[in-house]
């Protein structure tokens, strides 16, 4: 099997031009097919503002009534999306981008009302990565932005990190994909005062155990629900770790293990 | 050689409810191969209005200075783009959104600064469509939004009429090209108050004619320009007409002659 290597970076790292730099430049020098996942959160909320909409989050995750669900539109699809894969061009890299919604990659459903509506929110039911594959195989690096659509012409908002996970799962089956979570940290921490207290290596007693004691954030919870996820269900390596550390992606960072 | 049909659609049809579903509709039932171009000039502005950005325009073409950019790529890119692409999607119709950065499809040159300076603008120079040819062949249909990239990591905002002439010129050299322009009148009209006084076949030395003469309005000729500029070029079919044609594009319209 080929390796397929499939990055994930946080708003922060893509929204500001020097940690965006970095990153075009670390993307572009991993050898062989990949894939770039971002997010843009941080730049969403601050769109809403200029917009005058209220931007409202439940444990994390962003409350996306008509007129956010227009913003994140906006902002993942066109602003952040387009400006990595302009980037990404300039350097060499033959980048194309897209949404759940194009080529159907990802279907979602909006998610059913509990005890709270998240509104135009996508839980992920269906993937297809076959012209996906196609292009990878033609040297695209496909750059994917956080929405999804339920194949009846809504789109919906929907968790980067779960979309990584997915596209991770499926492609599973053609390639050894490697999934490298990124964001502005070393790697899960022991302690979140101690920037050197980063976990090496994580398997699954150990992460339940940590989390029944408290010590790892509530933050970080959904992400690593979705490292285990993908690690169990057939993807050959994933890391939690700093974007800075993209190209040396065994050398440091937090490894779930078996 | 195989059929290509490229639509272009402008702002007002993708922009408003009633006329989007109609045209994704008709645009579904072209049999074979597809392209979509659309504008989004309208939203552009509206969104503009909101975020304090104010339009300039300079003979029907919008000054793009650095606010501007980030309202096109936002609303071409993101907006306008993934609405088309999820309701084509929805419809059956395996479509996928691009921009001319994505997959460098379309390069261009920032316009040079002469007696206006139009900012963020470019006029095309390169256009690679590879990568487009294989989706095609696979059964996509490629939603093409008016923006390129200077290949040195610069978004630019393109004319979409350009845009499309210039995919239909380089497509010509692999598939029997038919180019409609689509827009909310039945062709180009002998008389602007007269609806039903469409001319049904034009040709150059009319075109001319009928310039000189002024009968052909300003706002028409850049669009007939390009017309004329995909027909002497190698694209078989140029018509020009509403977008309620679309289904019947034999039927009615200002076909390009020679």
């Amino acid at each position: 099997m080929d390796k397929l290597t499939i990055v994930k970076v946080g708003g922060k790292i893509v929204e500001e031009e020097d940690s965006l730099n970095q990153l075009i430049n670390d993307f572009k020098s991993i050898s062989g097919p990949k894939i770039l996942v971002h997010g843009g959160g941080r730049s969403a909320t601050a769109m809403a503002a200029r917009l005058g909409v209220e931007t409202q989050m439940v444990e994390g995750r962003r409350i996306t009534d008509q007129s956010m669900l227009e913003v994140v539109t906006m902002v993942y699809g066109g602003l952040v999306n387009k400006r990595i894969v302009a980037k990404l061009q300039s350097k060499g890299c033959n980048a194309a981008g897209f949404t759940g919604a194009d080529l159907s990659i990802i279907t979602s459903v909006k998610r059913p009302v509990k005890e709270v509506d998240y509104g135009f929110v996508g839980d992920v039911i269906d993937v297809n990565t076959s012209e996906l594959r196609m292009l990878i195989g033609e040297g695209v690096a496909p750059v994917i932005a956080p929405l999804t659509h339920d194949g009846k012409g809504q789109l919906l908002n929907t968790n980067a990190d779960t979309m990584a996970t997915e596209l991770a799962i499926d492609l599973a089956k053609f390639y050894a994909v490697s999934l490298v979570f990124c964001f502005e940290k070393d790697g899960v921490l022991l302690n979140p005062d101690d920037e050197r207290s980063v976990i090496r290596d994580l398997d699954k007693d150990l992460y339940l155990q940590y989390k029944s004691k408290g010590i790892i954030s509530e933050g970080m919870i959904p992400k690593l629900d979705n490292a285990f996820k993908a690690f169990n269900s057939g993807v050959n390596m994933v890391l939690i770790t700093n974007a800075k550390n993209l190209t040396k992606p065994s050398a440091v960072g937090t490894m779930i293990r078996r």
